[in-house]
């Protein structure tokens, strides 16, 4: 196959579609047409099909043939199919991010990087996870947070929660575990199923789940008084607590709070961190710092395990890591969304001049107090979903978050809001 | 900032770069000089010198500068750190693929399409997985296995591991759970952590797990007529069968089988899949279709777990299966190691005269029987990592797999493998 060929056929037809002498959904002629109309052999046609089909500019359907897709951007059909039906209008509970707040074009060329290391991605990935991404974490936490960890200790997973399996699967007692409040019912489920008895705010419990950076929905900061009172209680107790550093990185109105790993000098704390939040969502990568004596019991069942999180993306974030970009990426996003909350939290309060509006601790919060008459399916009925603290003395009492709503909807989504609080 | 100046700094430095006038290890010149010397704004230098670092020509040393890290092929100093240490020659018993089997540049498209859709890349995949590969997949499984099956049915997950933990907590009494024998030590440790008493070839057990298509470490395939027993007996034990279907897309030299979740009309029958043997290992993606009640019981349930496989490879992956490149990649991938494994045992032949030389089943496991006289340290002695079944009456017995094996050291492989079962 002559490489010029295949490339005139895959530019003409390109061409053809990208200015519209094809449109969507027209049929293209047959492999067999195609490479008499076009003088080339089959295989040729068939590679141009190919590569426009990966490329977004036609699709195949079985037992049919090649249709255009293409509309503006190049994105093939099934990259358009409809997404899940949003059945909200507003979502003031989600933990989605606003695209603004992201640098796509360097995380794909990252990524783009990631995807050229073909000798890599033969090959699964280390169970542990990547070696050289758990050194760039072990940099970072150490930078950022004061956690001494060497990459041995360190264990990558899709998720805080698929991590958890793997503290449960290493704890051979199964004991008590105490949760703060109700709202991680993940965990709580996940220690429940591996036949953990499961507390709330038991300080005696053999482990001890907090997130000081985001202690309840309120956005509360755990203070450095009370990080200091569970480093010496649970160290004269022998519990192992569980830090899951969860927002750490965008608390920016309080003075720099110490990890719990840090005070206590990584005895009986295990760190656990995620870079969902910090980059995007759909980025499923987590990290675990187990204490010495655990790693130790990670190594001895290794084959119990394996890595869930992609290699490609390991490798990306990897890079990623080394090259700064992180560390700017939360500076930016931290920005970003503070200036975000502290605007949506103006609008409201020319909106609801009755209401008492505050920015939690943290500042991705806001926390609206508000006179209300109504029964709490008025959220429901707008359309808007909020978490509601209570409702006590004919007012309400209710937390938002507007992180992922764009900003050219804030009017619309702060009038939702008074609806479903006034009418 | 100008585009066209950015692109000329970035330009310039490119081509200094691969052109060599720039050696791999230089120093670039800092931010504020190289605004001088060309006369932009730092702003441009910066995002210039972010660019060439994301595309692997330069990295970034902290506290001290960019370097040159340009050798052939345009990939990052990060991207080449070493890989972990092989201790191992000849690794007979991976499962790692072999590059030649892949086509990277086509997989590399497919995830940058799935790269470009920021709209959707910006929230959590679905916790079910997305909803578009279900419904490839349930197409697919339909019309290779005869697995009818609702997308609703199917849970995505990163591997098999994770997949039969969200079954676990499932399941609300922990009883009995048979396997077939203790190769597959990961799924007897997952069950026996979550509290199940785990059983080997126990066919009144209440969970019966089974690899069909390769049965053992032999590479044995069920025949037809214990298909149908073991369907009938689970049905009228009640039992749950966990059929994962590992391999059956490489049976060649066998009559089809059917799947048992076909036999058994989808009751009492969970299907799982994986597409990490079938691709890439590193790309994590299985998926399990459950029972009607059991995906009631997922539905009712759906808090406690999250999404673990990456959602841009769960995209690329959907429109991969819908242009049709899964069965190509699968015809290929078979053809290729098919032919591999019986080059490979030809070759043993000539080696090992007086060796029975057998190839499994499934046409992916060479089973050797030779005169041996050593312990089975031999193995190790030689760098040489292999399944070793037994010895009895100067026999040893071991069982091979060479789809990891590059063609071009099948001559070394084999001299390796002579010696450490002759020597």
């Amino acid at each position: 196959m002559s490489r010029f060929k295949y490339n005139e056929v895959y530019d003409y037809l390109k061409n053809e579609i990208t200015e519209g002498q094809l449109q969507s959904g027209t049929k293209l002629p047959s492999i067999r047409k195609a490479s008499e109309l076009f003088g080339v052999s089959r295989t040729t046609v068939q590679n141009a099909y190919f590569e426009l089909a990966a490329d977004g500019y036609i699709f195949s359907e079985p037992q049919s043939g090649y249709y255009v897709s293409y509309r503006s951007g190049g994105q093939s059909e099934s990259a358009e199919a409809p997404l899940p039906q949003k059945s909200l209008r507003f979502d003031f509970t989600s933990s989605s991010a606003d695209a603004q707040s992201f640098d796509f074009d360097l995380w794909r060329r990252y990524m783009k990087n990631a995807l050229r290391q073909d000798e890599r991605l033969i090959s699964y990935s280390e169970t542990q996870g990547e070696r050289e991404l758990r050194e760039a974490i072990a940099d970072y936490i150490f930078e950022k947070r004061n956690v001494v960890a060497s990459p041995d200790r360190i264990i990558i997973g899709a998720g805080v929660q698929s991590l958890l399996g793997i503290f449960c699967a290493l704890i051979e007692s199964r004991g008590t575990v105490s949760f703060p409040d109700k709202s991680f019912e993940q965990g709580a489920a996940l220690f429940e199923d591996y036949g953990f008895d499961v507390h709330y705010r038991y300080k005696d419990a053999d482990i001890i789940y907090v997130s000081p950076s985001h202690m309840t929905r309120w956005g509360d900061v755990m203070p450095n008084k009370r990080r200091r009172e569970l480093v010496r209680h649970s160290a004269e107790i022998n519990s192992l607590v569980i830090e899951d550093d969860y927002e750490s990185d965008f608390l920016y109105n309080t003075r720099p709070t110490p990890s719990l790993h840090a005070l206590a000098g990584g005895k009986n704390v295990i760190y656990l961190g995620s870079f969902s939040r910090l980059l995007l969502p759909s980025i499923r990568i987590s990290f675990m710092v187990l204490t010495q004596e655990l790693a130790e019991e990670y190594r001895k069942n290794i084959y119990k395990f394996s890595q869930t999180a992609s290699k490609t993306e390991q490798l990306a974030l990897c890079s990623f890591i080394r090259d700064g970009h992180l560390k700017a990426q939360i500076r930016k996003t931290r920005r970003f969304y503070t200036a975000k909350t502290k605007e949506f939290a103006l609008l409201l309060g020319d909106k609801l001049p009755e209401a008492e509006i505050e920015i939690s601790e943290n500042a991705l919060q806001i926390i609206i107090k508000a006179p209300f008459k109504r029964d709490e399916e008025a959220f429901e009925k707008n359309s808007t979903a909020v978490f509601i603290e209570g409702v006590e003395n004919g007012r309400i009492t209710i937390v938002i978050n507007v992180t992922s709503i764009p900003e050219k909807e804030f009017e619309n989504a702060a009038e939702a809001l008074k609806k479903a609080i006034n009418n």
